[in-house]
């Protein structure tokens, strides 16, 4: 059980703004199409993964995208970049509800919901992907940079064929 | 009329800031399910409403939904709980453009878009419930807590049969 | 290239606060069709623009709106208000990822996600216009004002019979 939690102090709140300055700048990369900028975002150990909730909530590991390390998210931006132009569309990302959920030596856990929206030529708006990030953050010199991000999606209809990250 | 207040005091930017960390909580419960906790983000002699926007905007008080006091919200979480479990589905929150209204006696009137994101089995995302929440928040000791939640939905057409809390 | 920006300083988290009231009041007076009201949010010398990301990024000037000063806006408002009542809908307005770009001499460059729903009557809401605002602030006394907003939409599909504000 828990309810609203007391007051967070001053300190937690600035916090929260810095996190979701974080958001802001990581989805204009994605957004804008600077897949390369996107491995940047995290520390050079770091893990990012996207799950269906479905298989998050019976303790499956398995997902739909796993990186370890920050090679392996940079392979992956490299094989998207080059596959890219084939499928063009417009992707728009919607993070709010931004919490942060404790402090332990350094690393910073929080979490959010995000919306995806995408954009294909001459088709509406639609929704490609709503979810909630799971988040660990630590401090690399002034920035805050992602140690773990979990992508736990809702939809489980969604176009597999090119995953893009969120 | 009126158009861009002045600039808001620290003071006030610093109340939206705790606010906004109300939402993430009290959305967090709704999104995970844990329809008991629901309650608990109400005083005890609270008013929670969800009316259609235009029977508001009409003066009509009928709503969908009306509790008064937090035994008729326990008694609302104790149904949905035992008839959740016949229509899985998953909700997402995402609530922005938080507004402090003002403040009197304690009693702090704020404002919220919410977006209902809602996803059933093997079916797409889909749009629940597009509306604003007016509430009015009072501190009990170092929490937040809601006295009155005024859910306005624009969305007219919506699954009745189980009417979830926004 | 860019990739995480340093922590902002707490003056620029502060500016951040103070932007988002000013889109959470600007959103309110579109979302209650208070149209008369949303030309007092810009300068009098304000440029105002709505251009589909197709055309923004092949460097097309060309926009589905152009508004060249505040009384044009107070022109479109006008013309806004006869019309609007032929067609009765709700607009909500969400804006999320909200950042400060920058500030020199007293301009202040920052850009959003917005995402506008549309509810028609006896229709389910739909996504009417996912963009970016690309926003300069300046002051005016006490309040923020737009000198510039240029509205660059995602959605190409939408209903250009009645091109409202966004």
């Amino acid at each position: 059980m828990s309810g609203p939690a007391p007051a967070p102090p001053a300190a937690e709140l600035l916090l929260r703004l810095e996190i979701e300055a974080f958001h802001g700048a990581y989805c204009a990369a994605l957004d804008e199409g600077r897949i390369a900028d996107w491995p940047r975002f995290f520390t050079l150990d770091a893990l990012y993964r996207i799950t269906a909730r479905e298989n998050e909530e019976a303790g499956l590991p398995v997902g739909l995208v796993y990186c370890e390390g920050r090679a392996m998210l940079e392979d992956r931006a490299l094989a998207l970049a080059k596959t890219e132009m084939f499928a063009p569309r417009y992707l728009r990302h919607y993070v709010s509800n931004v919490r942060v959920l404790g402090s332990d030596a350094g690393v910073i856990s929080a979490a959010a919901n995000y919306l995806v929206l995408q954009t294909l030529v001459d088709r509406p708006t639609t929704i490609h992907q709503a979810g909630r990030y799971h988040d660990r953050f630590v401090r690399d010199g002034g920035h805050l940079l992602l140690r773990e991000r979990h992508c736990v999606y809702d939809t489980l209809v969604i176009d597999n064929a090119l995953v893009l990250p969120v």
